[in-house]
């Protein structure tokens, strides 16, 4: 009686089209159909694409890159070259304004902070892991015996080959872990960007929507010692030769057309139970956009005070709108799609399986005792919430790091808190010193309120015990002005806000800090310890879903007998769909492709719909030289819409053609897809990639990149 | 050397189907090509059209109707039905909320206000107009003979019969005048409306916008006297019988299938000359847009102080959206289209042909004569703006009403301002008292002060006169603290926010209410002695163009040797074209029908987007009888798109097929379309029509309305 879940999941599409479902691991490539793919326009064997393409495809951290030449040359996305781009400007070399290119390798400029990861081995490490986990563990030992097994693999890796990094990812939650083995080039440098105005035509206003026009593309270089060893910035090191660079195919595409996509997506969670499922949209979104529409209204009036205070809050101001539209897009898409009845349904066919069948009965009780976890959460998740989110108030959010890293400096760096390992310090110690520009204390008091504020506003057995210590004796009616009297005592008093003073208490021991006369850093430091033990209490959670996940993996393998996926979890994943428009409400059809013409009708001269004067004079000369495509009226292709399946962390992968080249690098989602990181709707889930006839329109009509175009290999 | 100004016309249309500009008047129906008609769809001869289809259309004042039973029934738009349903309203009758049903004639409801003319006869009467105009006459001279001659026209029909009305309309800009006598129908009863969840779903929300899913319909009867002959409301009254009556069909329809239009289009002005669209564009509109936002914050900031206030602003602040977002769409979409410069260079083709060709040597000057007096309008433009708009303060636009009314009352009725003529009191007084009820003396205040800020902005050579008397002496500095000053000082003493008092300056001739002290009653007239001096001035202006515009159209006539078709002027019109979508942007294509999928696709459970229990049961129970749409995957079709050419007061216009039944009722306009008003953009102009199907399965199985189906002839 084994049912397709499929089937049941495609109810809800309504057009004839479907994207295809599925983010797969190189290591499962055999598992796919070959056959079915070739039909659909594959033209190589998975085989080759694992053992071969695949090494041009390097993660960059948050984004994804892929090589192209064979001298290291890296192509991805704008947004994910930033930071170099960002880096090397100044006034008189306004990169980010006018765009990049260095004509020669000599003139390259060095990405510091920017590293590529290639991968040299996986090594399937769940025997090691399993055995670490004693029979009648407790959850919280279990967690503990899982994270000591990991950090042990990836330190023996890391110890053994200092240019090797090493991380063990937990696929199928639990079910498997594997042991990537990387490695990491570390002298990154900016070879070409264009002007932000094609880079992020478009901005946060275009933001996962489609019709979209931008050339979201830029080019890096890795570089290697005189020795080929990975090596830090040196004038003295050589452009790395990869195993294996992809070609460039400027084709003109159509409808239909196969595409693949190898990347490194960050993170989706669709093997929730619908009581998971339905705590998380119904509960806990609708909290977090409430907070952050509050955060970013007193932001914005804090902002609208003076020029200064504008400029500070922007980045946060950009950073919130951005998460409220992700959340807003996760509410709206599994509202839209039912998600929760159809994951209810599927809990009961579930059920109903498990109890009629044979082979079901090893689950009895599975669904219930993962929601048993899931309701311990339910009564703090709120607190946790709340608690989670000062971070966003720079100045208190340090009292807690501060105070976490003098405890955890006197660990062994095995035994530490991951976040608090040696090879993460340097960093941190970077992020203290340069928060300092943006720093706005008026800005930290307000968030600071407004969070105490919310607390107070949580049933009393709900109240955090920070918070209980601080206002347990004041009566109800004079709460309010109590907190915001503490508030003001503790920045008046506060060193946290002075650099000198921060970097000072970073040197300190654990006692020493806790001498410090700061009451901020006290009160910080209460709530960070009191936010590690909850974390601990949700350790012993992890553990048990550590568990019963893998469990619940394998019954919706058995029962639905269909190849599944592990959730993404930055690790490389293969994607395949083809070129495909949707139709994202009623009477309304998306085609999926957009053109130079369309760059020219969103003109209105001001950001970021404002192009640059050349690139509308390439318009209106229609001087597209051999980049136009017949099919599109002669007008050259700028982004083309797919139907693969991806999500952050995928930014900058290579977009591919059924021969494996590259045709384009995916920058984005569409606005109805932000839910598939929990629940996938095949009519409605598109990504956006910029084409690359637009990238090498771009390079040979606007920037006269003429030794680019030599460099690589680019198939007309 | 004569070229086809169309051709010029479509030179920025981008897809391949284009809509058909003109509204043609049924006696120039005969210049349309009869044969290309059939070749789109028409199977009926033009003259039937014109004989008899006609017949079965009525004027109700803002909106057209049709009537569609031998019994007088009319079937209109939801909102232009919307009075007789509020007048009909109360607590226990909410009829806006639940819809209205008569199940027979006697429970059918009255509706005071309304009325349906009829047209009996249309006759040329340019030549006794122009016999009116004297050689030598002023501009002004010839501006009061015209309208002299046409009140004298007018009133020997209306005098000749007190059943009958009559209106000269100019055509052409004044190149022909047409006598229209109309039969007016006087006892208007509502017959049904459904509820305002489905007539107009959607609200203000979807307003000018595609996808739509309003059910945008209502019925009304047309009732005459015993004796046949109009009457005013009466128990006694039978059904009136018209000449002809449409039959409804609701056979699928297609894309690409022929549509023409009968109705009553308002106003469009689409023979400008560039100069004049330059100034209306890039001046006029932009002044417009900058005072409607700012009133809307003001009385959106009033709203916000009280729920008292709330209710009494939103009356307005709705209007000003609605006229913001017209002008927005005239702006958005003149700029789109580049119509300036379209029109430069159709006026320098004009010149060219005026100076090179024989033909044309007779309009020397012609452009230039009229751009003269374009441009004595500038100076005073603002000015008059400003003042204009000063009609939107209810207290201060009714101390002009009554100055103006005690000045005109003195003189013979046909010399009034026709404003103020006999046959137009009764419903100013009707006005004057129900103007009470959204009083708000706080926004009159607020508004007031704004717009005399507004003034002092202006160059002093462009102060209003009474402005001028009341600030001159002020010094610069003290000016806006004086201005608040007086109007506080006003509102304090005035007598106009008191109905009693504002009845008993109603009944007060030019000397008892000069010897009035208040001080808003004086300063109000003051200010409409000078908005008439200025219009005086304005029909000297116009006085012009009724002498020069003529010349303009036959000028274009000459050149494009193409069939023109006068400016929308309120007289009924003929349109043609097809059943058609259109790309509004770049990759996006509108498919020309939606249905009741859509409408539960918008289910939000809050007005605009909640629909009625029964209409969601209906559709999750696919419970569509007879009337889903195969093509439409069995849906039920709601709304569609055509490109016949269309403007405000052809709502409820019906909608018919080649064989003259009626297939839809008109109710919007795209967005886009908005600016069709003054350059028509035949790739971009649509009009939005509710399909007469779903009109008949809301009747059928929402209101379960047997008696009127049946009454009615439905070709399924």
């Amino acid at each position: 009686m084994k049912k397709s879940l499929m089937i049941l999941f495609v109810v809800f599409a309504t057009v004839a089209s479907f994207a295809v479902e599925g983010m797969f691991p190189l290591n499962e490539l055999h598992n796919l159909d070959q056959k079915k793919l070739e039909k659909m326009g594959l033209q190589i064997p998975l085989s080759e694409i694992r053992d071969n393409v695949s090494k041009a495809v390097v993660s960059l951290g948050g984004g994804s890159g892929s090589f192209v030449s064979k001298d290291g040359l890296i192509v991805t996305n704008h947004h994910v070259a930033y930071g170099a781009i960002q880096y090397n400007a100044d006034k008189t070399h306004d990169y980010i304004t006018n765009g990049f290119y260095a004509p020669s390798f000599d003139k390259e400029l060095p990405a510091p902070g920017y590293h590529a990861d290639i991968i040299l081995s996986v090594k399937d490490v769940t025997g090691t892991i399993n055995k670490a986990v004693k029979k009648g563990m407790t959850d919280k030992a279990r967690f503990k015996a899982i994270e000591d097994a990991i950090k042990r693999l990836e330190s023996d890796v890391e110890k053994s080959n200092p240019h090797l990094r090493a991380s063990v990812a937990s696929m199928y939650q639990g079910r498997q872990y594997l042991l990537f083995t990387k490695l990491r080039l570390r002298d990154i440098r900016l070879v070409y960007a264009p002007p932000a105005a094609i880079g992020e035509f478009g901005g946060d206003e275009d933001n996962f929507e489609w019709p979209r026009h931008t050339g979201d593309f830029s080019f890096l270089r890795a570089y290697v010692g005189p020795d080929g060893n990975p090596a830090a910035y040196s004038k003295d090191n050589v452009p790395y030769h990869p195993d294996h660079f992809l070609a460039i195919s400027i084709k003109p595409l159509k409808k239909g057309d196969f595409t693949f996509i190898l990347g490194f997506p960050g993170s989706t969670n669709r093997y929730m139970t619908s009581n998971q499922l339905d705590f998380y949209l119904n509960k806990q979104i609708p909290l977090r956009l409430q907070l952050f529409n509050d955060i970013i209204d007193k932001l914005n009036k804090i902002g609208s005070e003076s020029k200064t205070n504008q400029i500070r809050v922007a980045f946060w101001v950009k950073m919130l709108n951005n998460s409220m539209k992700y959340y807003q897009g996760v509410y709206d898409g599994l509202r839209r799609d039912e998600a929760v009845v159809l994951f209810q349904k599927r809990d009961a066919d579930l059920q109903k399986w498990i109890e009629t069948c044979k082979s079901g009965s090893q689950y009895k009780g599975l669904i219930q005792s993962i929601d048993n976890v899931n309701d311990k959460i339910k009564p703090i998740a709120n607190k946790l919430t709340i608690m989670g989110y000062m971070r966003l108030i720079p100045t208190f959010s340090t009292a807690g790091t501060l105070t976490r890293w003098a405890e955890e400096k006197a660990k062994p760096d095995l035994k530490r808190d991951p976040a608090y390992m040696d090879r993460n310090i340097p960093r941190l110690q970077m992020r203290l010193k340069s928060m300092q520009r943006n720093l706005l204390v008026e800005s930290d008091i307000t968030l600071m309120k407004y969070f105490l504020h919310q607390m107070a506003k949580l049933p009393k057995n709900q109240w955090p015990e920070t918070f209980k210590k601080a206002f347990k004796t004041v009566p109800e009616a004079n709460l309010s002005s109590a907190i915001d009297k503490k508030v003001e005592d503790m920045y008046a008093a506060t060193g946290l806000a002075n650099m000198v003073t921060r970097m000072k208490y970073f040197a300190m021991n654990k006692k020493e800090l806790a001498k410090v006369n700061d009451p901020l850093l006290k009160f910080g430091g209460d709530f960070a310890d009191e936010i590690k033990a909850l974390r601990d209490q949700n350790e012993s959670l992890a553990g048990a879903l550590s568990r019963l996940k893998p469990q619940l993996i394998d019954l919706i393998h058995a029962y639905s007998n269909n190849e599944l996926y592990p959730d993404a979890n930055s690790t490389m994943r293969f994607t395949y769909g083809s070129i495909m428009g949707y139709s994202p409400k009623e009477a309304i059809w998306y085609r999926p492709f957009t053109t130079l013409a369309g760059v020219v009708e969103k003109e209105t001269g001001k950001t970021p719909f404002a192009s640059p004067k050349k690139l509308l004079e390439l318009y209106r000369d229609k001087d597209f030289g051999t980049y136009g495509d017949p099919a599109l009226g002669g007008n050259v292709p700028v982004d083309f819409l797919t139907d693969n399946d991806t999500t952050g962390g995928n930014s900058g992968s290579p977009t591919l053609n059924g021969k494996g080249q590259l045709i384009g690098l995916l920058f984005d989602g569409n606005y109805e897809s932000i839910s598939a990181d929990y629940y996938f709707n095949p009519a409605l889930t598109r990504s956006i990639v910029a084409d690359a006839d637009y990238m090498v329109f771009i390079l040979a009509k606007f920037s006269n990149a003429q030794n680019l175009l030599k460099e690589m290999t680019i198939i007309q």
